[in-house]
């Protein structure tokens, strides 16, 4: 059994060997560079664009406006689609604008011989606007709308849902009860990955092929075909390796323009290989958030009522529309259950860089209002938080209404004990009371909740195909991606496991192509080694039946007396080795006697389950109180994501989510002046940690195994994002004394905050 | 319906746009180059290699030599494998060879980072050989053998088989039968596709991948795995658009050597692109034969008694065994049905580059020999050859003992009946009766007989999977191969056809790439359309039934009550439109209210059966005695291949194959000095064919629906270069009155001829 060990992850070597090819790598040598020229404005019109010089330019193929697309407007978010309307994503893009919505937005595109023409006609391209008024702050741009930022959204609100429970207002009066009160504030990051979203398209035998760094191909290939009018057959995505995404690429980003493009010059190859600074204004964003939480305890801890209001500014495009904001809002509820609540969530165009999918999906601005303003209750109350969390937080048998998922163990308590235990607690509490002097400790814990996959708000279903080989090795094909995390790893093994396979003899096949792949959906929501596990299981079981009736002709013994081990077909009877797999696929293949048989299985699987996956952060930091400065010193996570496939990639994925977190909680920050420009949009300026800055990381696991899927797995690729933050300012709360409620909490945060609260000279 | 209209070529537009990609194309930028060191002996063995010099040249990556390859001998034959060991292909190959076998053998290779460092390289390389007798001529080489060329046939003869039938010696004891002899002659000629064989390989996922201009990618997968040692699983082939073949493809050529070589660069691309010097010479080439006959027949035309003796040159390595030589010699027994037959066949090793599939597959060769031979019976016996074939030829119901092939029609009848009425044969041979004169004209014929793949002798299969897009076009997956011919869209007229699709709507994938296609054996036998037409309608059966099945849950209406009709699912009953394959593919793929599904299909046909397919070709030639040569006034080829899925893709087809046996009538062939060096290994001096020497062509399809198969089709891909030859041969015979046993019919050959029989002054 492969499950559950340490494997090397199948694209190791082709990796540390640079045998890995990435979309650029693969780009023809003949093909066409397109570069964009982005609005020099936040909001206004583009009246006119002159590109008499820029077509001077020697090299220049062809410049298109924002004058020349199809009028045809497109979603870009990476949802499975629906037949229904009301499930639609918000169809607010086109390929170029004339309206433009942000310092940045597409205007016109350069496509030439090479980038230096496109660079020099980009320069000589002249565009003529009029200005409108721009907004960068959510709650400033719904007031007093002068002009839309988009039509069918005449007061800037995307959407607005409340949520509520029981009843708010007759709950409060119950007397005794002690208010809190909090204002909570989450900053616009990037997902900073290492690769940037590289496309190029061309024609071939009558479609359109894109080959993109995308996290999922046949969403992209819907898009481009949505974006472009044509059939969605007609296009094919090709997705090799890629270098990360973490949501921005579960977008439909420059996909669809290139498609076009390259319908513009006869079909040659165009490529868009977007810059690091292109890639941090005009991709997507984390959506920063603003949120109010009002909580009403009895002084036992019991919440009696509470009260929720998300302000979330999407920027300029709707990208996931309101399902982020949604998703944090309805989290609220079923982490600390309480009879009473009142929530809304307001989703806001802004005059900013889109906001999208980034790892966590809304739970980590959600975690960090949620978790810090917990503390400040347990504060209120002068109770430890981790008791009253270990009170409060959802308990073994909750079940949500609307998705049935069900908290099938005690997991928040086996989570909060272990990282306890670990981080040592209560004895670092006690240790940590009564300090003074300018280098405070504090120890400070967060937990989240967190689902797999988008059931039942969307289609949850999965394909994989099986190839019995010449050699009787077996090719596995799933739509599901890999994007640096191990999936494809993950994959064989259960694939091994479910066939009684070595695993050297499982090839799974990395790249996916829409034109041969199974149709699937691709590397979102935590989903995939969930999903897959589901139609892997299926296939093995069908392409196993097919071997043992196969196995049957050669052996003469009745398929339900074998089996496959290692490998080799055993008679289940005595154990004996009757035939090894290559044995037995030669023969399939080459037999002149019976029938011969090219095995192969492929089967969808609809997945009508989700599943909770859980966790708890604790952090231990260091504060220099002069310097206004955070350190974290040791950050433990401990998850409970069911049986884990391999430990080893577990950890590495949770190392990776851990130190995004950091990066949320203490550094990283997307800036932009009063006209709405980036003020950070490199890797110098924009402050991404290094190795020196990751402290110590410490990863559990609760292995609960959840009984709704084959491989007893759930959800681990966002989790470990979502609770760092608040932990860490849970942290420097326990340390200083201090609520800081907005991240990151850099020295222009805290700073004024300990002046305000006496930590710091007042005359500094 | 589709089939049999005149449907535009599936890939017209790429190829004439120069979209479509062939190997070259794709070859990584950064790959290395290689180039082969060949023997400049005909026979011997390598003695010692000194490459010091050669490895510092600036640029080389590495020398591999004769002395660093697997000591793994395999076969190179495009057959299917047999897992029966007598049934195998012989396996005389290496990687590289210590034992040099004919002038041109490879011996070592160089890897550079360009081509100017491999050829630098190579010329400093030295080599020293022990030099052994070489022999070139099939006859010679059996006589007195001092080194045999493969240990393993001791007497340099390869196979020798006999197929007698009745008594012959029995038989030609009747009196007064008249004896006819004649020994012919054909010679080795170049496939001379346009594209040579290039090939790249790298290591990628654990895999060796090979690019390869190959007409057969799940050979070429099994041959390199074979050579390398290797399981088959772990090799990858991908096969692009490829520039013909014609047999020449249908062979492992430099497909394993390349594959070898990236395993010594670790993996690094690898291409290894013969010039057109290296694919004359170190390919392969069409046999050269002599053919010796006697028949002994009544006064009335009665063959009574034939006796045939084949010698086949095979060149230095067997590639294709003897089969080719074995399938002329079986062809004898079936064209001219005669109860005593004595017939002899060898295949023999000489000194000479090896000899291969070629279009016809050693059909041409018997054809010259036998249908030259019948008109030199006729001469004999002062019958109009034409009444001499109706009278003798396959009758209707003939059907062959091993095979069960049948003659359902009277095929040959109505293709001569339909080409004499064509050229105006009876007109024709009145007006040049009795011609005198330097410039003469006349009229010739031959038939042929081919057959459809290689079943019973192998396995005949073909896999194919279909899947529905989400617009509900549908994508097919074939392991048949386009290699210029037309099988794209032959393929894509059947599918569109079986599934009741729009012709726009499917979407055929025109690479092989073995990780992915379905399993199956690909061009060669004329096989494709016939085995692709019982995988492609099995699947599409499958594929429909699915559908129909999907679109019951979507309309309510039993799926014995549906059908497809232009890409729209209808009720039987009315013919009402009831949904769109669009609706139905977007349903299926995105329903939240039933399983939802990934519509696919893939099935493996078994084919039992193979088929005759007939033809005759007629010619009226021009000869200009003095200057001993022959002009083709007008060449027309009659075919009964049963119905015509495309008749102008069809017509294309016997149009290429008449050219190319043009050439071989009457210029085409490959010259070599007494070192057994070629003098002619270039497009200048090997006299292919232009346009200029293109006579008129006519084509007529006599469509006798082949009952064995789907769509009633059978073989065409090498039928029309059958009966050329001897055609024209025998309008030579009959302007001139001289047999001329002796292909290609150059002056050099003609005019000793010509003077022997007092045409020409025999003082010139």
């Amino acid at each position: 059994m492969y499950v559950g060990k340490k494997i090397k992850r199948v694209d190791a070597f082709d990796k540390v060997t640079g045998r890995a090819k990435f979309t650029e790598d693969l780009v023809p040598k003949d093909a066409y560079t397109a570069k964009i020229y982005h609005s020099t404005i936040a909001h206004g019109k583009v009246l006119s664009i002159d590109t008499k010089e820029a077509m001077k330019v020697p090299g220049v193929v062809k410049i298109v406006t924002c004058f020349d697309v199809p009028k045809i407007q497109f979603p870009t978010a990476g949802h499975p689609w629906s037949t229904e309307k009301d499930h639609q994503d918000v169809a607010d893009r086109l390929l170029l604008n004339e309206h433009v919505r942000y310092y940045g937005d597409d205007v016109a595109v350069v496509i030439a011989r090479d980038e230096v023409a496109c660079k020099q006609a980009l320069k000589k391209i002249v565009v003529e606007y009029e200005e409108y008024p721009a907004n960068f702050d959510a709650l400033d741009s719904i007031k007093d709308v002068k002009v839309p930022i988009h039509e069918e959204s005449p007061d800037n609100i995307l959407k607005h849902t409340t949520n509520n429970r029981g009843d708010f207002e007759e709950a409060i009066k119950e007397e005794g009860l002690i208010k809190v009160v909090g204002d909570y504030e989450t900053p616009i990051i990037s997902h900073a990955h290492l690769e940037n979203p590289d496309v190029y398209a061309y024609e071939k035998s009558g479609k359109i092929v894109v080959v993109a760094s995308t996290q999922i191909p046949h969403i992209i290939r819907r898009v481009v075909g949505q974006a472009l009018g044509l059939g969605w057959g007609k296009i094919r995505v090709i997705k090799p390796y890629i270098g990360g995404g973490f949501g921005n690429k579960q977008d439909a980003l420059y996909e669809p323009l290139c498609a076009f493009l390259t319908t513009q010059v006869g079909g040659h190859p165009v490529k868009l290989l977007p810059s690091r600074e292109e890639t941090f204004v005009s991709t997507r964003t984390r959506h920063a958030m603003k949120i109010h939480i009002e909580s009403y305890v009895r002084k036992n801890g019991d919440y009696v009522a509470r009260r929720v209001e998300t302000y979330s500014n999407g920027g300029a495009y709707a990208s996931h529309g309101h399902s982020i904001a949604a998703k944090g809002l309805n989290c609220f509820h079923q982490l600390y259950p309480c009879e009473n609540i009142k929530g809304d969530a307001y989703s806001i165009y802004t005059n900013l860089p889109a906001g999208g999918a980034m790892r966590g999906y809304g739970i980590p601005q959600a975690m960090f209002a949620y978790e810090a303003h917990h503390d400040d209750v347990a504060k209120a109350l002068g109770m430890d938080p981790l008791e009253l969390k270990l009170r409060n937080v959802m308990p073994k048998g909750y079940v949500d209404p609307f998705s049935h998922n069900e908290n099938y163990y005690d997991s928040f308590r086996d989570c909060l004990e272990k990282g306890a235990e670990a981080i040592d607690y209560y004895a670092k509490k006690e240790k940590y009371k009564n300090q003074t002097g300018n280098i405070r400790y504090g120890i400070g814990c967060a937990v989240y909740w967190y689902n797999t996959g988008v059931f039942p708000i969307s289609l949850e279903s999965s394909s994989c195909r099986m190839i019995v080989n010449e050699d009787g090795s077996v090719q596995i094909q799933l739509p599901e991606t890999e994007i640096g995390q191990g999936a494809d790893t993950a994959f064989t093994q259960m694939a091994a496991d479910s066939l009684g396979m070595r695993i050297e003899d499982i090839h799974i096949i990395s790249t996916q192509d829409t034109d041969v792949s199974p149709f699937g959906l691709g590397a979102y929501a935590s989903r995939q080694t969930y999903m897959a596990s589901f139609s892997i299981t299926k296939t093995a079981k069908e392409l196993k039946e097919k071997i043992l009736d196969q196995a049957y002709l050669q052996t003469r013994i009745t398929p339900n007396n074998l089996d496959i081990v290692d490998s080799t077909i055993v008679r289940k009877t005595d154990g004996r080795k009757l035939l090894t797999m290559e044995e037995l696929a030669t023969e399939s293949l080459y037999t002149l006697k019976t029938e011969n048989q090219h095995i192969t299985a492929e089967t969808t699987h609809t997945i009508r389950t989700n599943a909770f996956s859980f966790g708890a952060s604790f952090a231990e930091v260091k504060v220099d109180i002069d310097l206004a400065k955070v350190e974290v010193v040791k950050l433990i996570n401990v998850h409970d994501a069911g049986n884990i496939i391999n430990p080893q990639l577990a950890e590495a994925q949770a190392h990776g989510g851990m130190s995004m977190a950091v990066g949320y909680a203490l550094t990283e920050e997307m800036k932009y002046n009063d006209k709405g420009r980036i003020l950070n949009n490199n890797l110098l300026d924009y402050k991404l940690g290094t190795i020196a800055d990751t402290p110590e990381f410490e990863v559990y696991f609760i292995e609960n195994p959840e009984p709704t899927s084959p491989y007893h797995t759930k959800s681990l690729g966002e989790p470990p994002t979502c609770s760092p933050a608040p932990a860490i300012r849970n942290a420097v709360l326990n340390a200083t004394g201090i609520s800081v409620n907005k991240i990151p909490m850099t020295p222009h945060v805290l700073f004024p905050l300990f002046k305000e609260n006496g930590l710091i000279d007042n005359d500094l």
